[in-house]
Order: C-alpha cells, then structure tokens, then sequence
C-alpha cells in the first residue's frame, strides 16, 4: 500500500458502526485485518448517551496498547445522511437524534486524528469490496437487509456518494406504487416490504387471513413473536407458505436489483443483514427473480453473491474510508 | 478547451445519431456548436441498406468543405447495447440486425480518423451536459420518453456505462411486477407504460372499456390513429380522461426517476423525447409525482428540466465523445 506513504504498513485505523442497538468498533490494519473489535449494547435512546458510549469506545481503542502512535484516522459508518460538504449528519431516522450533535468535530477534537463520517452501508460495501466477498471488483453494490434496507454503491473503485452525499437509497425505492405508507412519505418502498419486520408483518396478515396455513402451528416459544428466522425455517423444512412468503420477498428485492443493474451494470452485488441468515433458501430466489427481472447482458455481466464479513464489515470499511482519507 | 491540444478550438468532430427512422449528423465544433446539420429517412429495414446512409452521410459531411483537414474524429450514437471494450454492438433491439456488421471498423477504414461508438442516449446525455440543459452540472440523467424509453448517465462529469457499457437500461427497470409482458422478456418495464405507443395503448383499452369518455369524442383526423400529441392537447384542454391518461404517465415516470434520484442523488434530470412535446402538461406532473416518490433530501438537492437541444442532443453528444477520444 505505497501510496499511503511510508510507515503505511504499520498504520492502524479506527473502523466504528453505529448501529440502533449496537455500537461496534475495531482496529484495522491498511490492509483491512481486523486486530482487535469492541462491541457494546446501546444503553438509551437519548443522543448524548449514545454519543458518551461512541466516544468511550472509540477512546478505548484509541488508547489501545496495540495502537501506540500507530493509529492514523478515525472512519464512523452510521445509519443516516452525511452530508459529504460539512460532514454534517442530515438525516438519522432509526437513531436517537445525533444529528443535533458534531460527531464529526468532537471525535476530531478528542482524538487529534482525523475523521471521516460516512452512510454505515457505504462503508460496509468499503469494506466488502476490499476485504470481502467483492475483492477483485471496481463495480459494487451491496444491500443489507435487515430492520432496515441499506445499500452502498462502488464505482471505479470509490464510494459513490452523489452530488450532495445522498446516494444509494435503495430501501426507498418505490416497488408497488399502490403499496402501503413507508415512514419516509411515500408510497410503496421496498423497505416497507423487504425488511425484517416488513416480513414478518406480511407473514402476520397472511396468517390472519389464513388459519389453516402450516405455518400458524409452527412451534413458536410462547414467550417470543415469531421472527424472519422461523419462516426462513419453515421454508427450508417445506412450509408452502412460508415459501411463498421468501418467494415474493425475493420478487420484490430481484425488482429492485434488477432495476439497480440495468442502471449501473455493476459486476458485483454483495447481500448481507440479519434477514440474510436464510441463506440460500433467500439468495437462491433472489438471483432467479434478478434474473428474470434484469436486461439479461447486463445481468450476464454481474456476479449475486452473499457477504463475507458479516456484522464486521462496516467496521472494516469505515477503518479503510479512514485509510483513504488520512 | 486547451486540454485538447494545440489548434483545437479550429477542431471539427462529425457527430451521428442513428435512429429507427432518422438518420442525422452534423459537423460539430470542439464547445458543441452545430456548423451544419444533414438529417435523412431510413429507406428500408435491411442492415446493409441501413449501413449504407450512415457511410454516405458520414461521406458527406466528411467532405463538407468548411471540414478541410478540421476534423478529427467521428462518433456515433445508436439505439442499442455497445461493448466499451470490443466496440461492438450487442444488442439493438429497435433496428434492422447492424450487430452483423463491424461499424466501429468501417467507419474508421473509410474515415481514416479515430472512431467512438455509444448508445445513443448516452451521446444524447452528454451533449445536453455541456451544451444543452445539463450546462454546470456534473452528475446528470438524461431521459428520453419516445417510441422506446432510453437514458443515459453523467457522475462526476463523464458518462457512466458500468462495468461492461451496458449501464442506464432505463426504460426496463420494473414499474409494476404484475404488469404486462414486454419485449426484453421481464414484466412491468417502464417502457410497456410510459412509451409513446404503450401511452396510446393504454388510452386505447381504456376508452375501448369507457366510451363515455370526452376523449372518445375528440375530433381525430379520420385517416390516422390518435398519437400522444393529441391526448396531451386534450389533457391540456381540460378533458378528465386524458388529464387521468397524463397523470398516470407521469406517476410512472416519477416512480422510476425518483429510483433514479434516491440511487444516485444526480443534481440534474433532463427529460426530452417526442413524448415531452406535450410540454408542462406532463413536465410538471412528472416533477410533482417524483418529488411525492423520492427521498426529500436528494429531491431537494435535484433540478428536473425540460432538455434544450431537442433532436439534436444525439449529433452534439456523439460529437463531444469522438473530441474527448482524440
């Protein structure tokens, strides 16, 4: 890694996620090498006490032995707009409001190192394109689903941010214009059908419509709502419903896919998130859908693959968005 | 343009777009004024006879005499899927077979100057970048709503053709999976509704289920079809259903362009076409439904337009590639 200048491949790099219940940090080397990672809960849902929390980890792993002088930049992914003039959080739906707060400012002020602040899902798609499941791409665009739907989009290598820094909301792309209300305003997003609790919610009124369904006598603990998992379960182990609840989850993000190839003919889509714990009894269904949905050279041309790093990758991208910049 | 070297401001470049019925080209200089511009019907749909009035107006204009030895390259935008790495045509769907034939090599035996081949909406979104309704914008989606529906993409001032040159399939993205088949195999494509056939058409199946309608009443030359031109005359006259037919229309398109827009927060959509003859009528439905479809922020930070060089944006853009390539 020359052109990060001499000493490079000693340098370390601060890789924060921030998450709606978690907060997940890491030192990372310029090659992407997680050397050590912290995770902590979320404590409330008040702002400055997310904020204390972000702030002891990210000094916890600034005064790491590891680190010594080591450490050259400091990368947070968080689940919100940045925008990419002022370094400013914009919008934050799923977080307690930070974006009354100077992230970017204090974690500069308190580590003396400088910081970038970036969409948690264009650093996980960082990530996933130099460490992961896209090594060898110039073209990315990775998904998470999971309580929400996130996306990050790579282009000739780079994160593609947008004029304004507010590119790549997918989980907002209209997928039934007769669809339901999505908290975003509009009408219909994917989100609204292809998240977590957007399945489960689907799952729910299908249920209620239909009694017989073999999936109304699954064994569910009684002390818990089902979750993504027991369908994806249930679909694995032959529920014809619960297959066919994956099968138009699957239709509903192969729609959106294939409209996101056509448009970028991106050579590689990387999938993680909780949802995709399924596996392949969600990814298989996903590629057919893409498939059949997408301009078949354009579609001939990419590669539909699950993520490598899992919860990691944010951390790993951020760490090497905090590379590039330092 | 001093980056295109000494005696470039007296460089000419030939600049062809290749349509279904159209043949235009033009002698363009190095800031996109058009010096002269030659247009011709199509005489047939034979690939060879097609092939033929490109290489004669190609001829013409390189012999035109205010070219003398100005002008140093020629470039070519046509209605189909181009490799940027072969420079074959892949795929051309709304013309006689010219994937048989190696234009990119013809034209430049015949010309003996370097030689650009792209989509012709791409050459179309260039050309309205920097000469046209995109002037100081440098992130663009340009769209053209004609008997097909075709686009193409400007990030950070150059266009984006993806990992293999067939990037912005616009007019194949999927607008309603539950739609009607189209042409490219999937279901739903923007195209089979917002083209200007599938506009007809669907005014056709509706007036043909409600003959009730004021439209069915419009006075109609008795020796053609109805065209979109005249149901965007009557929706600005004030009739119902074709105010309904518009607005449905323009839903359409907003759902896509606010996919568009969330994707890759371009500061520029410019929409032109034969379609968009019908002027505000459907413009400013087409901007409102996008604004209702997309995420604010990246709505905000967008101009949506009306396209400045009309049919003319292909032989400018086309013109502007082959400078860049010299």
């Amino acid at each position: 890694m020359s052109e990060h200048g001499a000493g490079a491949s000693d340098a370390l790099y601060i890789g924060v996620d921030l998450g709606g219940s978690t907060v997940r940090g890491g030192l990372v080397d310029a090659e992407g090498r997680i050397l050590r990672e912290l995770s902590l809960q979320t404590e409330s849902e008040r702002a400055d006490d997310l904020f204390r929390q972000l702030t002891e980890l990210v000094t916890q792993l600034h005064q790491d032995p590891e680190g010594h002088d080591r450490i050259r930049a400091v990368g947070i992914g968080l689940p919100g707009l940045v925008n990419s003039g002022t370094h400013q959080v914009v919008v934050l739906p799923n977080l307690p409001d930070l974006s009354s707060i100077d992230l970017y400012g204090e974690v500069k002020r308190m580590t003396g190192l400088p910081v970038v602040l970036d969409n948690d899902a264009n650093a996980a798609a960082y990530g996933e394109l130099l460490s992961g499941a896209g090594r060898g791409s110039r073209n990315l665009f990775y998904v998470s689903i999971g309580t929400g739907v996130g996306a990050g989009i790579i282009l000739d290598g780079r994160v593609w941010r947008g004029a304004t820094g507010y590119a790549a909301e997918f989980g907002h792309m209209t997928i039934d214009p007769d669809g339901i209300e999505c908290a975003c305003g509009n009408i219909g997003c994917l989100e609204t059908v292809a998240s977590e609790p957007n399945i489960v919610r689907r799952t729910r009124e299908r249920l209620f419509r239909d009694r017989t369904s073999s999936l109304s006598r699954l064994v569910i603990p009684r002390d818990r709502e089902f979750t993504c998992a027991d369908i994806a379960a249930a679909a694995a182990g032959g529920d014809d419903m619960a297959q066919l609840i994956m099968d138009r989850t699957a239709m509903y993000l192969g729609v959106a896919l294939a409209g996101v190839i056509n448009l970028l003919n991106v050579e590689s889509v990387v999938i993680g998130g909780g949802v995709m714990a399924a596996g392949d009894t969600l990814l298989q269904p996903i590629i057919e859908h893409t498939r059949s949905r997408a301009f078949q050279p354009a579609f001939d041309a990419c590669r539909i693959t699950a993520d490598q790093l899992g919860a990691s990758a944010g951390v790993v991208g951020a760490a090497l968005l905090a590379r590039d910049e330092a």
